[in-house]
């Protein structure tokens, strides 16, 4: 079993609303030393070994669903679970 | 300046939807050696060092605002970005 973490966030040129809000929510709060926040989604996938490497697999599954890739960039880490 | 990534998932008791539905979608698309999914959220927060040290405000600001404690658990990475 395979253990994949999944980031998605925003490209750079893209606008990010929701990271904003927690940027000014933190700001009232008092962090006033926080220069800015991005918000993106976290997966964490547990997989087996399918047809293809788990790496190609990950990474087509991001292209198809996990990031909308025409505004939304991704990394991610794949490690081998103890079974 | 530092960045710190802040990673909030779902505790283990918790019912994740948004996960499930992630889950459901990659088999619909053919991804049937995927287990489980788990979907959270990813904050990368760019800030000084303000009155006290950046891990104690880190921590102080997920338990404040970037968490919900009493449904998610969080982690965080913290380094020091070149000026």
């Amino acid at each position: 079993m395979y253990l994949a973490k999944v980031y998605v966030t925003y490209k750079e040129s893209i606008l990010d609303p929701k990271g904003e809000a927690v940027h000014d929510a933190l700001h009232r709060l008092g962090y006033t030393n926080v220069d800015s926040v991005e918000l993106g989604k976290y997966f964490e996938i547990k997989l087996t070994a399918g047809k293809k490497t788990v790496e190609a697999e990950v990474d087509e599954m991001c292209d198809r669903l996990l990031a909308n890739v025409n505004m939304e960039s991704y990394r991610y880490e794949i490690t081998e679970m103890e079974a």
